[in-house]
């Protein structure tokens, strides 16, 4: 029997994506039985003999043993060589980064893709005509197009552009519609010919760094007629902006593969809501897409090697009207993509989408609106000045670089309160306890401190506190692994409340800033908005205790949703919302806080309790 | 031993492309041995037997034996996949049309790049402008296009556009140099960054259906710096635009296809220019691309199936500008191709520039020209008028439906005189005679004439001609197989007669029509201009013997080789010249033939000698 190398490690590590989900195993254990321990709830119809594919994982990176014979039958050949692998067979070598895909987890992820919905007048970009030409002759030997532009020229429209996307399939759709045809223009250039008084459609797309959020709107009217989320697919190459700008520099062609999974997850989402409509991608004839400033340029293909070193400069703010076809986008032939303007390099088009979806950009009032993810866009809008910054609040809200972290996927625990000795919990989904996402583990340190567990410079309190037998190091118990139904406790510990206290004051010392810059005091901010995913979940209270957000009273505060995607359906439908970004953009004064002289005081004062 | 069917042919033809050549071969040869037979020179370092891969060719259609383990080797699992394999080693089991790969042929083929060359004063589309940036730091965190249209807006140039194709690689160019660039615009539109003071190309291009021209201009001076020529991949796919029409219909994705084809070996004549002019393709700014309306629609993507059914319309008449990212031509990433425009669904952009390029257009005299091929295009211009017209000429000329036709690759017969009983020729490239080329073929008939082995009506006389053993079927013998070196004699038959009747009396009524139209009689063309790679070749007088052109004094004719390349040249340096087509355009009356009341008639009287 070989005897095992003393380098091999007695534990591995196996990160399952795109739940963000870590968890340590015994050397030898299958990604099934890791899965299991950890409360990853993947399909196994076959019990773990390998007879069925629904456990289909796909390795990221890492090692894994060889594959089984059960496998090669289950997989394929290709498959295999892109890198699937069943979970019930595959034991890992070393740490690996495992990604699930949707259709192996027995429950779905929580998606953002709810918003405000602010009724605008419907004022969309494209037009429509319905016509009649008349069709060829040997008398009449005039070519397709000259024929198309007589027709619109005798409707007063001159000399209109057609591109090439859309002169591939039009003599063919002229001629099977009996030259009858519903030509919709964009300004002076034809993007489809559609069957007589087919519906005109719209897509909207909120690219999260960790979310994907999608809407298909009826252009006419202005109705949202279906919504869907994903997970953003770059999840795999990289969790934050940083990370996958770096994956771009390190890997060539990283950068379009990084934008082709993006549209790819893009175009899936759009068959799902077009099949939801029964519609036809020809009818899709505009979209807009918002998303960060990196999320806007890998899914332009635009360079973001230069986002990743200062000053941090866009290669591109001003807002981009792009062909649908030039990046791979299944909308009608001739579609463009509308991209908002970004403000700069960490604070982009979703932030512009946001300020104009809340009206806050334009309000007679003093409004401080913010989106807290890895990255947090603040901006505060004060006596017609619109005052916007930046801060790195890391990923701990995502449940990144958290002990017992994850994404607010079915089992993360979401809410925490301490009664006494008495850890009470909510998950979502009100599922077995897997780990602990951003809000809960905002309310179990908001918990934390006022039942003394921590104190105000956030250290753990050894009477309150577990104290681990083996290494003496000091950890708070949320959940006994005899509760939680798999083998792990799960549990807060010092670096955790570390991590929070970091993104916290980074939040915290943007607002200061920006407060000290407008020459304001906390109260008189009349209105606080909080976008975004996370900001939707989160308990306000617990953010004002642990001192997140400034002590104002609770009915001050406005969680709005998705608004980044609330503002990209306004102009979808809306020329004059697309005009308004202009004026937003314009008004911007923008704070780089890294070179704030305050920034680092008010951070350092924004830590503490 | 296994009986052989008795279905199975004792014969097998073998089609080799892109030379044209066919022969029958006993069952059994292989295709080594079958072009040896033939004369066609391939490449065998071996001697046949399988141990080098020189004589590579692939199975376009039929049954080949399957591959011996000496073409495992030799070629490997992905080349046979792709068809490829040792003409040494594949027997054909049924008839066959088989490729042959340039790098597998002794001899290259004859091209025709040469053409006129018109002095024109350079009158670009392109601009360029040498400009230093300032950098961003963080008190200046203009994006870098926001910095690059101010540079440009300093220098009076307002608000250009950057297209997405430009803006992926921008920002890191300005970046490695140094924020220097010369930035080259074409209009308002900005279409790459260049190292300061580098030199500006061009590309033009001739696509004709069986070979392509490719030059390689420098914008500033006007100067042609290299050029080449390359068969139309096309040909694997049909002989002539009708075949490769229903290709396209008959195979889903054979437009793309055959689009792809044509842009990948465009690409690689660019690639040998560039190699040629140690070049980068960067510095390829513009293109202007010709060819007849079948060749523009393929190129561009355009629908051709209307073009096969009557009434013949273009998709597309007008002249159009397509980014060349948008086909995949491998030019600057913003560069523009210019198609000129097309006359008709059988007059293209070619003939427009053949045109543009005699200056016949606009010319104070009487002048009519022509460009045959398998489809013939005819101008005559006289008094400010413009008549043109299209016949089906047939693809005789190009070796085709001819017994021992082939095109004009070395060893192929081009001259013929008739000496009494002596039948002396001259072959491409004075090579072992293989063939028969059409401009051959042309002499050949003129001869049989002269010398009284054809009557007027193009039957061949039996006291003058060979009469063959077996089936009494009389042919004429232009060279015996013991001259040729190979297998058989090379002769040309009754049906060879009467395909070259079709093909004269098909141009010739064209002529006729078009004088008719104009009210001329023959002696009052003062100028007769043939183009085109068979008008460079072919004897006039032969031509005037057989009746295909009118007789006029020989002075009057002029053979200007490519002038579409010429045309094409002139418009790639010169907006004026571009210009000019729309003029020609719309000055030309087009003439259809197909339902002209005179046509018949005409063609009726034409056939005879």
């Amino acid at each position: 029997m070989p005897k095992k190398s003393s380098s091999t490690p007695k534990r591995i590590r196996v990160d399952f994506e795109p739940l963000g989900r870590r968890v340590d195993n015994d050397l030898g254990d299958n990604l099934l039985t890791a899965a299991q321990a950890a409360g990853v709830q993947l399909v196994s119809l076959c019990g773990g003999i390998g007879s069925c594919d629904n456990c289909r994982v796909r390795l990221i990176s890492g090692e894994l043993s060889p594959p089984t014979s059960e496998e090669q039958d289950a997989l394929g050949t290709e498959d295999l060589a892109r890198g699937y692998r069943l979970a019930c067979q595959a034991i890992p070598l070393s740490n690996v980064k495992i990604d699930i895909p949707p259709e192996s987890l027995t429950a779905p992820q929580r998606l953002q893709i709810e918003g405000l919905e602010t009724l605008i007048e419907p004022d969309p970009v494209v037009t429509s005509f319905d016509m009649q030409l008349t069709p060829p002759t040997l008398d009449d030997l005039r070519s397709d197009v000259s024929r198309v532009k007589q027709a619109l020229d005798d409707l007063g429209i001159a000399c209109p552009v057609i591109g090439l996307p859309v002169l591939e399939d039009l003599s063919d759709i002229l001629r099977s519609q009996n030259w009858t045809a519903r030509l919709v223009l964009r300004g002076d250039e034809v993007i489809v010919g559609l069957p007589l008084e087919c519906g005109l459609l719209g897509l909207a797309v909120d690219i999260g760094t960790t979310k994907l959020a999608a809407y298909l709107v009826d252009l006419q009217n202005g109705n949202t007629l279906a919504k869907t989320g994903r997970m953003n697919p770059q999840i795999s190459y990289g969790e934050d902006v940083v990370s996958r700008i770096a994956y771009t520099i390190n890997n060539e062609g990283g950068r379009k593969l990084l934008q082709a999974k993006l549209v790819e997850a893009i175009n899936d989402m759009l068959a799902e809501l077009r099949n939801q409509t029964e519609t036809e991608p020809e009818q899709v004839v505009e979209a807009v897409v918002v998303g960060n400033t990196a999320m806007h340029h890998l899914f332009a293909g635009l360079p973001v090697r230069q986002l990743g070193e200062a000053p941090y400069v866009p290669a591109v703010a001003d807002p981009m009207d792009i062909p649908a076809s030039q990046i791979g986008l299944m909308l009608a032939p001739g579609a463009y993509v509308h991209l908002p303007p970004n403000i700069a390099g960490y604070v982009g088009a979703d932030h512009v989408a946001m300020l104009l979806a809340t009206d806050m950009w334009d309000s007679a009032r003093t409004v401080l609106a913010l989106d807290i993810g890895t990255n947090t866009e603040i901006s505060l809008a004060t006596g017609g000045r619109l005052l916007s910054c930046s801060c790195a609040s890391g990923p701990a809200f995502e449940g990144a670089h958290i002990h017992d972290g994850m994404r607010a996927a079915p089992g993360a625990i979401e809410r925490v309160q301490i009664f006494g000795e008495e850890v009470r919990v909510h998950t979502v989904g009100s599922q077995p306890a897997v780990g602990i996402c951003g809000s809960g583990i905002l309310d179990a340190i908001a918990e934390m401190v006022a039942a003394g567990v921590l104190d105000s410079r956030g250290k753990l309190q050894k009477d309150h506190s577990l104290v681990d037998e083996d290494d003496g190091v000091v950890e708070f118990l949320i959940m006994p692994a005899k509760a939680t139904g798999h083998e792990h406790n799960i549990i807060v510990t010092q670096k955790d409340v570390g991590e929070i206290q970091l993104a916290k004051g980074a939040i915290r010392a943007g607002i200061e800033i920006l407060l000290e810059e407008a020459g304001l005091a906390h109260d008189e901010i009349e209105e606080f908005i909080v976008a975004g995913a996370f900001g939707t979940y989160l308990d306000i209270r617990s953010a004002v205790r642990v001192g997140m957000f400034p002590a104002l009273p609770v009915d001050r505060f406005r969680q709005v949703g998705n608004a980044a995607g609330t503002g990209a359906r306004q102009m979808l439908i809306s020329a004059e919302r697309r005009q308004a970004t202009a004026e937003i953009v314009r008004r911007v004064e923008y704070i780089e806080l890294t070179t704030h002289p305050n920034f680092t005081n008010e951070f350092i004062k924004a830590m503490t309790f």
